[in-house]
Parts: C-alpha cells; structure tokens; sequence
C-alpha cells in the first residue's frame, strides 16, 4: 500500500498542489511513484498493490500507474493524514484478504538498492504474519539529523531471515541538534522512515483500542467500503487528523523493528538531487538546455524547450517551469515553501 | 533619420537576432524604438522621418512606427555598419529633398528630457543649414568611461540659439581607464553618442571624398534610388562594412560639434535598467510577477502570465523569457554576449 497524497511545497515551482513529489522525476527520469512502483514489484504484484491519493491528484496518479487496479487507487475525498489513508485501505484489503499483510510505503523515498529493499520487507512481512505485531522499517542514522523522528528500539525479540527484529521502546518527535547528537551517541536511535508493515485485521484491532474514533468512522463507511467507492467527504471528514506513527505507533505494546540497512533518501527538498544526480565535472546538477559558464556546485533545472543560461555563479538553485522560476542558495532550500506561502497570501494560487 | 538594425545580444534572453534593443520596453513600457518616434516628433513630422532598419527586423519596425510611411523604412538586406545606412537614406532623402537637413540618431538610447533634445538638435540642424558642415552632438562625460569612444573639440565657432558651435579637432576609439581618466582632466573631450546632423548633399559630397567606394555603390543603386525599393543583396554587399565616424568624420575637415547636455544613456546592457526603471524599498528593480524574499539589489524581469521567485539574494539580473531564462551578477552584465557566442557555437539558433 502505497501512500501517494502529498502536498511537495518544498519542490515548488515543479511541485504543484496537484502535481506533488511522487509525481516529479526527482531521482531520475521517471517519477517516483513510477520508481516505488517498480521497486514494489518484487514484493506484491499490481493486483496486490492500493495506493491512497486524494481526489485532486487521483487522474495523475492513475495515469502514472496503469498497471494497478483502477478500484486500488483510493481518493481521499479531504486529506486526513496517515492513520486515516491507512485505515481506509486496511479496511478495503481486510475484505479482499482476511489474510492480508500490508506493507505501507510513502511513494516519495528513494531506496536502493532495491534488493535489499525487498529482502527487507519480505522480512518484516514475515514477522508481520508469524507474530501478528506492528512493524517498521527504521534507517540507520548516518549523522545526527534533525529533519526526521526517531525511534528508540529496544532489545532483539526474534531474526527473520538475517534480519534482526527490535522490540520497539518509543518514538521521538523531530530532536533538536543537541538531542540527536545524543541518539546518536547513545545508539539504539533509528530514523522513522513512516514505513509500516502488519496484518490488516492486526491494524485495525489496534485502530479500535488507540483510535476508536477511527474505528467509528470506518463502521459509518462500511456500504462505501463493501461497494468498494470513496466515501462521501462528510463522513470522510470526520476521521481525526492524525498521523498513524503518533495515533497508533505511540500507543501500541506490540510495535516492533527491523533496522534497515537500504540507502534511503527521503528527498526533502531541491538538495536531494545532489544526493541523487549525477554531478559534472564542475559540481553542477543540470537537466534541459543549460549553459552555464564559470558556475560551479549549482543545480540548474531547466526543460527541453527552454535554455537557463547562467553566468558566474556558484552554490544557487534555479529552476524553469513554463510558468514559474525558482532561484536561491542552496542553503535556503527548505524555504522555498516559504515562496508558497507568499504566492498564497498573494491570491497567487494558480501558481501553487 | 532613425538607425534601428542593432543585434542587442546583450539584452539576450530578451533582445534576439529578430527583436533587437530598440525593439524591447526597457526604459518604459514602450519600445525604446517608439519612445525615439515621439521624441523625433518635434523635430520631423512623420512624414519626414526615415528608418533604415535590416530585412529580418523589417516587419516588427513598421509594426512598431505604424506612423512612418512604409516606404520610408528601408530594409537592408545585409548589415553593412552605419556609413552603408547613412549612405542609402541620404541618397534616397536627397532625391525627395535636395535642401533636406537630416538628423542621424540610434533608435536605442534614452535622452531626456525631450524639449532640450529637441532644442539641441534643431539648434545643430540650423548650423547644418547655414554653414553646410557635418555636425555631431557630443555628450558632456559624467565619469571616466571606456564603454563609448570620445570627441576632441577645439575652440567655439559658433553660436546658435545659446548652443555653443565648437570644431572637432579628432575622433577617438574607446580608451582604457587610463586614458579616459586624462581625457576627463583635460577637458574638452565628449562622448561620441553616435549622433549626426547635415545637409543630405553635404553627406553625400564628404561620401564621395572619403568613401568613394560607397558612392560607387550608390551610383550602381541609382535606379532603385530613383524608384525607391531596395537594391539587390549582391549590390549592398558591395558597400564595405564601416561606421560613419571612422569613415567619414574622422576623414572630413568640415566637422563641427555641438554639446548635448541632455541626460543621454545608451542602454548598454541589463545594468541599465537601474538606472533607468524605479528601484524598491530594496534596491531591486523588477517587472511582470515577482516573489523577492530577503533579495535586495537585483534587477528581476518576469513576464505578466510567470512568476518569478528569488530567496537571499543580492546584485543579480534574472531575466525569464517564455524559451530561455538568464542569471548572472551584476558585474557580468557585460558577459551576457558570451551565452549568445556559446549557444551560438552549441548551434542553438533558435535561442539567439
């Protein structure tokens, strides 16, 4: 199951509120919903994969997954966040399936490789089937990053083909600098990747102990939910606005861990492509027509029918759409949704 | 006489082979093209003024002077420096008038205000009637630059409506700093602004003298001079390429000067819009939809259907255009002439 509903601000002027991160080509050409979908072929084919949008972005998410039951894109009719989304689709595959084990990814991660990925969540599948628990994938931490929550695991409860399965003891808020310096130096602290893995009835039996609002809402939806249709936005609506790792994953006794040891990016804003692009000999990130001359360590995005031409420039962000252009240092890329925000304020909102 | 054929490759994104400075709103939202018909209008009616543009600018000049008579914008079809269109329009001008006083001006610089421009130029116009001499209007130098060449004026000759006649005793090509600093101490020397005053025939005798090669052309044009249409590729080519200073006024003994002391710009790059457009509370000067947070100091050119957003900046031009997008600092406005040599190199015709 994969979660598809995001807003992307950070990636403005590419990323729209209806054409959010998933549905950018970020990492490489293909979008990385395209990208999660080929990396979740191994481990459900499409006829077992649901992913929840909402009803603005539902076209393009369809267009960009053919391959996946049109009945298995479900739209949000309000966004609700993720215990929400993810109570709709247990619901739906717990009719589908009583058997059912969800794996519950979001559509905008990069991971590789993919091998390891999948041997990863086949793992916690397994434990997922065999002990009934709620499980996450949590990442090794590789500095002390305060734009993640991190989990605190516990002793190893079991290992799974290699893979060592974590008790789970709590699950941290976003840390300051100082707090994370700690985790890390402590150990024991993983990055919360929001990647869940359990038996859909597991869910919602812990949905009606932690969330029994939730539970309410699913029992007002259930003609919706057998006819297998969106509900309508005045029931949807009332779901609590909460995320499943705070409405559940807090609450829960029986949450357990596999580390995972996967490259993971959760490509939080405009930097990533350093990350993730390849890089010329000067340091530059570019796509589309680009000249740029004496400029070094920039990420320039242009398009096949446009040239950005640059001249002496060094550590920018620029980025051409048809009907936006987006420049800033490189050290100001999280405040790009700030841009938003003003185009909002502004009555700007085709632009955002 | 207006000279509006100039390539302006350093307006590029805006300014292209087709739709050079003179075409482009940079001072105003008039072209700078229009904005030098309605500063003419005081000097020559319509009817008695004349543009010599090229071939591929022909249709959007006479777009732009609806006013002119379509026969009395000349489009040559090669480019073949001042002397070359001077030449033509004198003698096309002479055959219409054989007293015809014609004042010479770059479709391309802003002067202001009009009414000591038009006094100025009538005043020159009126020593060209009396005394048949080839006069230029210099400009009185407001800092030692090395962008524009100079004039060496000897004594006062004259006086003509309180506008002092002086003799031109040298023309001098652009100098380095030092020079230009020497030049200013030394007074006496003005910028060359590229502007010209004489009777038609005295034009085409000093042409005869120093040119002989264009009159030869001119005698080979006679009878598309006498029918007023343009002569053959093959023929104007023939015209050797060089300006009327080098080829006619640094040669004749009859050159006089009258100083400009009009504000006079010419427009040179980007830079100039700072000077010319009204800055923010910022120091930034921008056009169409623009988001500048924390920016100050730029110089941000949008269109009205794009925004253009810019975080933590200072001292940069953008300049987004609907095929190609521009962003250097300040200090390289020069350069911009170098992305049109490297798309040109890159065979990018279409974006130059």
């Amino acid at each position: 199951m994969i979660l598809a509903g995001g807003a992307g601000t950070r990636f403005w002027p590419a990323g729209r509120r209806d054409r959010p991160k998933q549905l950018l080509s970020i990492a490489s050409d293909d979008s990385m919903l395209r990208e999660t979908l080929v990396r979740c072929a191994d481990l459900a084919p499409p006829e077992r994969t649901w992913i929840v949008t909402n009803e603005r972005q539902a076209v393009d998410t369809r267009t960009e997954a053919p391959e996946i039951p049109a009945d298995h894109v479900l739209a949000e009719p309000a966004m609700r966040n993720t215990a929400a989304a993810i109570a709709w689709a247990a619901a739906r595959i717990a009719r589908v399936d009583a058997n059912a084990v969800m794996i519950v990814l979001p559509a905008d991660h990069v991971i590789r490789p993919a091998e390891l990925f999948t041997r990863t969540f086949a793992a916690a599948a397994q434990r997922a089937t065999d002990a009934g628990t709620l499980l996450t994938v949590g990442i090794e931490p590789t500095g002390p990053a305060t734009g993640y929550g991190y989990i605190e695991t516990g002793d190893a409860v079991a290992e799974v083909d290699g893979f060592s399965v974590r008790a789970v003891k709590s699950f941290k808020e976003k840390p300051d600098a100082h707090t994370a310096t700690r985790f890390l130096a402590a150990g024991g602290y993983l990055w919360n990747a929001g990647t869940f893995v359990w038996r859909a009835t597991a869910f919602l039996e812990a949905l009606k102990m932690h969330l029994p609002g939730h539970a309410a809402v699913l029992d007002a939806m259930e003609a919706d939910l057998d006819a297998g249709r969106a509900p309508a936005a005045e029931v949807y609506e009332r779901f609590e606005n909460v995320p499943v790792d705070i409405g559940i994953m807090e609450r829960a006794d029986n949450v357990e861990l596999i580390p995972g040891e996967f490259s993971w990016d959760d490509v939080g804003s405009w930097l990533a492509l350093d990350r993730l692009r390849e890089r010329d000999a000067k340091g530059n990130v570019t796509s589309g027509d680009v000249v740029a001359l004496e400029t070094s360590n920039c990420i320039v995005i242009g398009r096949p029918d446009h040239v950005v031409a640059t001249i002496d420039l060094d550590d920018l962000i620029i980025v051409s759409t048809p009907d936006a252009t987006l420049v800033c240092p490189k050290d100001r890329a999280e405040d790009v949704k700030k841009i938003v925000e003003e185009l909002r304020n502004r009555g700007l909102d085709n632009r955002v």
